[in-house]
This record gives structure tokens, sequence and C-alpha cells, in this order.
């Protein structure tokens, strides 16, 4: 038994209810959008009693947000943990690019990627969705930024590139290829996606 | 008077009140959704009776249907029609992309591009709202193609130039930039977006 084993504290019971229920509720989200997750639909789903959900969630909203923040766990997992393994530098944005093309069908997310359409459904609705959605969107921007800049530290990328421009167009490509994959199917939005990225690499280069 | 004019059939007094009515049909669209839209947020938009609404739509679906035609025909007339006035090729491009930028601002659309805010709602619905928006998807990549060969045709692209892989980070472009605006404001995603652009134009150029 290593330190970590004994230092990690076994979810209890309510913790892993909790749990199921918000996967169940990042499935939804995923699907018809935030607006339609309600303790209704909730309980429709899970089977579970609409007061037994209260208990854990006070109202929708609240709800909504613990849905979009496990949201972004599931995301940060999926995406962001995996590329650490690949080397800094072009390896790693490589690898983001890929773990974020297929991690809503890896994560059985059939509705596509739940915080895309968060983004989608609340861009314009001031609030508390809203205001949780724009920071992420800071975050998940200032992540990207830090890859790239890592491949300028690694000599890979030009020394006077603008890694925060970079971050946008390596966004668009994932932006572009979640719209195109609707139209064409994931192999042909997949292909152009890696072909853009690949331009990307090539006109930064050092 | 001209043969247009003498031509010209004036709209009906039914028929102006169908375009009032969808004018406010897409402001809501915008701001809250496709899903929002029901006979009855539009009834206390417009001040009109539901019954009265009845008569112009039948049903909530009948009229979302309508409203994404109102928002894709305001969006040509404010998007494409003025870019026609730009010679064919790259300067042409140019000018869609700039009409692209501000035409919800123009159109006074305080939620946004309200297509883009269709095609994420409905996405993963399946139904007569996904396959409208999946078919105006199609129209608008092809338009953005044909645009894309026309810079071909004229010289600027190389000649061989894959038009369709353009288009495709072309629109990648469009969509980065609404998202980056609601976290950065219009001025910042607006220069981002067209760096990216000044980029995707050198990189083709023949």
């Amino acid at each position: 038994m290593n330190a970590a084993q004994i230092f990690a504290t076994k979810p209890t019971k309510g913790e892993e209810t909790r749990a199921q229920i918000l996967a169940a509720a990042v499935q939804i989200a995923s699907q018809l959008g935030f607006e339609s997750l309600t303790i209704g639909t909730l309980a429709e789903k899970t089977g579970m009693s609409k007061s037994g959900l209260f208990a854990h969630f006070g109202s929708k909203l609240e709800l909504q947000v613990a849905a979009l923040d496990e949201a972004a766990r599931q995301f940060t997992e999926a995406v962001f943990m995996p590329a650490l393994k690949a080397p800094r530098g072009l390896r790693r944005l490589k690898a983001l690019l890929e773990n974020w093309l297929d991690w809503p069908q890896r994560q059985k997310l059939p509705g596509g990627c739940p915080i895309d359409s968060a983004s989608r459904e609340y861009d314009h609705r001031p609030g508390p969705m809203r205001d949780a959605i724009i920071e992420r969107q800071r975050l998940l921007e200032r992540e990207c930024t830090k890859a790239v800049q890592l491949a300028i530290e690694t000599g890979e990328f030009a020394r006077d590139t603008d890694a925060a421009q970079v971050a946008f167009e390596f966004l668009s490509i994932v932006l572009a290829f979640f719209r195109s994959e609707i139209v064409h199917g994931h192999e042909l939005a997949a292909k152009r996606a890696r072909s853009a990225f690949a331009r990307l690499v090539e006109t930064y280069r050092a």
C-alpha cells in the first residue's frame, strides 16, 4: 500500500450518488442543452425522485452550474491531461488537437461537446451561467496560449510568435471542426482540421 | 416610373404584418435562442394576441422554421449582397469577412448571429430545425467555396488551392471571432480575426 492509497479518502455514498447524477446531467446537457437540464428531466433520466434530486441541488441554476463544472472536469481529464504525456511543444499541441476532436465520442456524449453547447446557449444571456462560461473560456485560452508558448520555448515556433494569436487560431480549428462534423461526418471534418493545423504549424515554425 | 416600379407588387397588409412579426421573432431567437421562440414569447414582444399569431404560424415549429428563413434572408442581405460590390477575388473575400464581423450590430441583433445560435441549439437534435440548419450550412459552405474559387480564377490564390479547405478555414475565423468577442470585446476579437485572415491569404497566395 502506498502513501496515496493510505491518504485517499473513499468517496461517501452521498458523493458517489452525486457523481452519478452529474454524469447523467452532462449527458442531457450535451444532447439537449443546459436550458433543458431541469430537476424534472434529470429525474426522468436517472429514475430518482425529484425530492431526492432537490436534496443534492437546490435549484435548476445550481444544477446547471454543477453540470458545467462536471463537463469541464471531464474535458480536462479527456483532452488536457493525456496531452501532458506528449513532450512539450508541437507534439503536445498536436496531441491536444487529436484528443479534442474525439473526446465527445470517447466520453460517450452523443450530443457533442457540452461546453461548446453551453457557450452557445448563454453567450448573450447575462447571469451566473454566462459568467461561468466566460470564466471557462478564459481558462481555456490561457491553457492553449501556454501550450503554444512552450512550442516557442522549445524553438519550434519562431521567437516573435504571438502566442495568444496562435491560440485563437488553434481554437478556431476546433470550433470549425465541430460545426463541420455535423454536416460532413467525422472523417472529412477531421481531415480538414488536421490540414488547417498543419498550415498553422508551418507558418509559425521557427 | 421604371419597369421595376411598375411590376413591383406592393406588399399586402397581411404580408407587412408577417414581416414585422418575423423581424421580432429573429430578435428573440438571437438573444434567447430558437427554443425560447414560442407563440407566447412572441405575443409578449409584439403586443399581438396569441390567436392573431396562430393565424400566421400554426405551430411553434412553423414559427421557428420561418424565423430561421428570415434570419438567413437578413444575413444574405447584410453580408453576401454588399460583398458582391467588391471585385471578385481577395477583395470580395475580405469584404465578406468585414461584413460578417459586424452584421449582428448593423442588423441590431443584440444577441449575436441568430444562425450561429440556431446551429448550436439543433446540431444534435434530429428534426426539421436540424435539417433546415444543415441545409443552410451547406449553402453557406458552397457560397464561401465559390468566393474562394473566384480568387483562384483571378490568379490571386495558387492554382492548386483546395477551395473547400480554404472555405473551412475562412469559416473557422468567423466562428472563433464570435466566441472571442464575448470574452474580449469587438475590437480585440476583430483584430485577431483580421490577422488570421491575413495569414490565410498569405499562405494560399499564388
